[in-house]
């Protein structure tokens, strides 16, 4: 059962990334600093890709950088990529193996930018195309569902956030994390009879906003992965504007909506599904009023800030997708379909 | 019937656009070319940030303009935008209302950058906060389903495209654009009679990659507004990451895959699905075998280029979910839940 002992490992990986990576982070920044970047392209692939949504949000928030998703084609099968001037090129990936996401890399790197790699394997092709490493340092990850690579790739993220900033006392933030993910993981037992509920549900949509679009995401990913739960996620913005139109009485909904600036919007949103649509709401959330709306709710710790909620939040998405995969019968090791490491071009 | 009827007037609105809107066009490359920009901030929801996609792969593959989509909320719930320096900032919107993305343009203003409003409401909120307005002249769109107007926005990006680089014989191929929607009206009955099999079907996937990214996209949001489906859009290579493991036998995979660059690597996925995990296909192409592997095939015209096919395919994708919405004895006009215009902030 490597997949819910991974997830447990966390709290421990989390502590062990900000222990030894502090001073990689911070050259990384210097240098960075030196540069008068105007953007971030970030490639990445799954659940990379929801990190890269998270620093999306963050360093567009915090360091005021806009980050452009890569569209890795331009770069293998149209062989038209765009021009990187004045970009930090970052590819991030558990493995580090696959050939588009490097790629892109090898691209920035012929015109000259600085490429950075976010990975498990210090010593893989991605690694080898870059300028600067950041390793995940979280152990072989066995489990086709990856979770500690994850909140892993999230932590770091927000620890090169910090690190441009300049604002080093917020290191002491990140200090708290672990703990938080600890008081995740009591969840355990609570999900795993909250998720019996669920044992028929075939379908769902996934809603966040802000700094948790990219926790939306990865919870949807593992539902589908493991679960074979066809998982939708949305902004609750995107989800407004058309979607919307699925929902009918006991449409299943899952949110993430901790306390914070998008927290309103959020609300909005969940009030009218549950009061006016009927819908069932699975929530995440360290708001009484929103736990108190849904069928099933996920406390997040109480005080953990928005911009550090999804490494704490996706912990009760990761547990209540393995045990919807217990509870519906499926392997929660071996999902039908799928590797570990997937090569795309 | 303004859906159905709409879909028909695509091809009087792409010939008057392309005859309206060139200088307008040719004026805006003008100085965006004067301008020494490092890359494109686009912001854009539901129907419009699916042309945002397309605009996205074109102007990354033919002007080398790397595309960041923005994350609205940073600009109105976070209050912590980015700096654009060196960006051209696009809005697209049909109704140019929605005030989170008339903030992303007023904050480039604000900045200093140019801006670029692509709607159908020269007169919006959107429109009066842009440098530039590309007016999209498809006259008023009743249905709340957009049709009319994302042909028009992608045909308009496409027109900027070929403006900015310069190589103006390429306006000669968009005159043929309209033609070739001619051609996929011309499939109204075949597709009617098709979209009968999918009665019952309560969810599926719908691939795209490349410039057909964006088809996919927009696709499946047709089908969630108008048919109530479950439609989840993907790269095939995204899908290959993770979702596949959804798939079983039967399974609903809708795909668009013309000639081009990335067509093997689409039929490769599709030839995966057919034969190894007996899913039900319906393909949209101008290939032969792709057609051929697909349970319902919507042919595209046979010599559209592979960057101008998205403008044809969409209209395939449009028909079947009219039809499919028929078939299923629901709204085409007044879809549940959604309006013409939504404000998102």
């Amino acid at each position: 059962m490597s997949l819910h002992s991974e997830i447990f490992e966390q709290p421990a990986v989390l502590g062990g990334l900000l222990a030894n990576q502090r001073e990689t982070v911070e050259q990384i920044a210097k240098v960075t600093c030196s540069h008068d970047l105007r953007f971030v392209f970030l490639a990445a692939r799954g659940t990379s890709d929801n990190a890269g949504r998270y620093a999306n949000y963050l360093w567009g928030a915090r360091n005021g950088l806009p980050v452009a998703l890569a569209a890795p084609s331009l770069f293998t099968y149209y062989k038209q990529p765009p021009r990187l001037r004045d970009a930090l090129v970052v590819g991030i990936s558990q493995s580090g193996q696959s050939p588009d996401i490097v790629s892109v890399l090898a691209e920035g790197k012929r015109q000259g930018c600085l490429t950075l790699a976010i990975t498990n394997e210090p010593d893989s092709p991605l690694a080898q195309t870059s300028d600067f490493i950041l390793d995940l340092q979280a152990g072989e990850e066995r489990a086709v569902a990856a979770t500690k690579t994850y909140t892993s790739e999230l932590m770091s993220i927000a620890m090169l956030s910090i690190a441009l900033s300049g604002d080093t006392k917020s290191f002491a933030e990140l200090e708290r994390v672990p703990g938080w993910v600890e008081e995740m993981l009591k969840l355990d037992d609570s999900i795993a009879r909250m998720a019996e509920r669920y044992r028929y549900m075939d379908h769902c949509v996934v809603l966040g906003r802000g700094y948790n679009y990219a926790t939306a995401f990865e919870w949807a990913l593992k539902l589908k992965e493991l679960t074979y739960v066809k998982a939708e996620p949305y902004s609750s913005a995107d989800f407004k504007h058309g979607p919307i139109a699925m929902v009918e009485q006991g449409f299943p909904v899952m949110a993430v909506a901790p306390d914070g600036a998008v927290y309103e919007s959020m609300m909005g949103m969940l009030r009218t599904l549950r009061n006016d649509k009927l819908t069932e709401l699975v929530v995440i959330s360290n708001s009484k009023e929103a736990l108190l709306l849904a069928q099933s709710a996920m406390p997040l710790p109480q005080g953990i800030p928005e911009w550090l909620s999804p490494i704490a939040a996706i912990v009760a998405g990761q547990l209540f997708a393995h045990h919807l995969t217990a509870a519906k019968g499926y392997d929660t090791e071996h999902p039908r379909n799928i590797r570990k490491v997937t090569e795309t071009h």
